[in-house]
């Protein structure tokens, strides 16, 4: 088995995430291959040395390499597993760095056996997008989990982690439809309540000018996620539905409760629920 | 009538609004007295320059106080103004940081002729409270809302405005109802739905091992105001209720249509939706 230092890695899609993960690879393989669609996009890694070679070409690209690594919008994703097979060499690893797991892991499963499948999701990220937001440094001290199926051979996952250290990240091996559950309450759920935030304030304030000089940094951290990329967050809010909407549920009845007690003024409870969050918030971020 | 520097500046309430505001005026006046609920926050005010004298009788400190600056919770504020008025010279300006304002403008419309009120609030914080977490730079290049009364005159604002100057903040003129409203949106809604957020994690993710070592930054961000003193953010709630509840009402139906889109698969209108609001928050925050 070829350690990393030996191995021709692909990353395609040279957004944010993958831009980022390619200029962190770069130097602990042989070579960073870099796919995007855009001949554009593909010049502009070369030029961040974010890749060794870029290129909009993946008949070019994905035969040479050891492990492809999957960038791109999760629904992207699970069209291209369908699509490169017949590209990629016998023993090739196929990672992908998509936020939802389950659908994915789902279509790994029908890869054909010459290729080694494993889902990835770096737990990191920004409010912007695109290659020129791209930090080799982005993944360095995060979690990134890695979800092998029954199928992937203990060498691919031991080349993921290689890939994983590399970045600087933390491997954490997790089952696909528990990290899905979580990643609805830690990430997703987040994601509607910002979005569904800036949207009220857009509905009552933004019209008194004022509004625009009082807004504080608590209204500024709090919808802070509501910049994500618009495709990136659809294809996970749409690939990870049922945990979503589940979260979703239990939130609405945890802040409905919430406004009961302000609406009753039942000052007594509406402190202990207070005094459990900031208590369970502390624990959470010491 | 006196400039700042000859005026003599009681701060009651020396947690991290007051201790910070006092710290911040200190040398900007004559003297800066500080008046704690205990000895010990009293001596540590001192201790740490934040304060010229810090004590816990206000029958000391108030009495030789050209500005008296309430700097307690919202509903302790509006006892204050009902008790401290016999210790008060002729003259006095009496201010406020309270983050709800019509309530305390109610309040400060009763008080008596030879004092003078004007309504305060400072667009800063931190989820950390206390002395301790005092900071002089604290409300520098924020916005510090004021509310005069129609009674107050002109050179009791002119004062509030030498203080907020140099605390290193700027004022803004704002009717109480008004800033009340714009508050509701822009910070009480956002710290009820980081406490629903941080107790939805709670009831479904916490028993997850796994939970603490994914969660990501979004998580954190939108739930950081969490960590808000929690007698501050109840007397907020309940002397803002209506404006709250309004705010929340909308925020509901506005959450309701994103996850029913969610529910429904609707890829356009979710698009649509997400994208006005990126746009959106992009345009608050350039």
């Amino acid at each position: 088995v070829k350690p990393l230092s030996e191995c021709t890695v692909a990353v395609v899609g040279l957004g944010l995430m993958g831009g980022s993960l390619a200029g962190a690879l770069r130097g602990s393989c042989r070579a960073v291959l870099g796919v995007a669609r855009r001949p554009g996009t593909a010049a502009r890694a070369e030029r961040l040395r974010l890749v060794d070679q870029g290129t909009t070409d993946e008949t070019l690209a994905l035969p040479q390499a050891d492990a492809v690594i999957l960038a791109t919008p999760v629904r992207t994703i699970i069209r291209q597993l369908d699509r490169i097979p017949p590209l990629l060499r016998r023993g090739c690893l196929v990672m992908d760095l998509g936020s939802t797991k389950a659908q994915i892991a789902a279509a790994m499963a029908q890869l054909p056996p010459h290729v080694h499948p494993l889902g990835g999701h770096p737990m990191c990220g920004k409010e912007t997008s695109g290659i020129e937001a791209a930090d080799p440094t982005l993944y360095r001290n995060r979690t990134f989990i890695l979800t092998p199926l029954d199928r992937t051979p203990d060498e691919a996952v031991t080349l993921g982690r290689s890939i994983v250290a590399a970045a600087g990240a933390r491997p954490l091996i997790l089952d696909p439809i528990r990290q899905d559950r979580l990643a609805a309450t830690l990430s997703h759920l987040p994601y509607l309540l910002a979005c569904a935030l800036v949207l009220t304030a857009d509905a009552t304030t933004s019209k008194d000018p004022a509004a625009w000089e009082i807004v504080a940094s608590g209204f500024r951290d709090t919808t802070r996620v509501a910049g994500s990329n618009v495709t990136m967050m659809l294809d996970i809010l749409l690939t990870n539905r049922e945990a979503v909407l589940e979260a979703a549920s239990t939130f609405r009845t945890v802040f409905d409760e919430l406004i009961g007690l302000t609406s009753d003024a039942s000052e007594a409870p509406l402190r202990a629920s207070l005094k459990a969050s900031r208590k369970e918030r502390r624990r959470m971020f010491p």
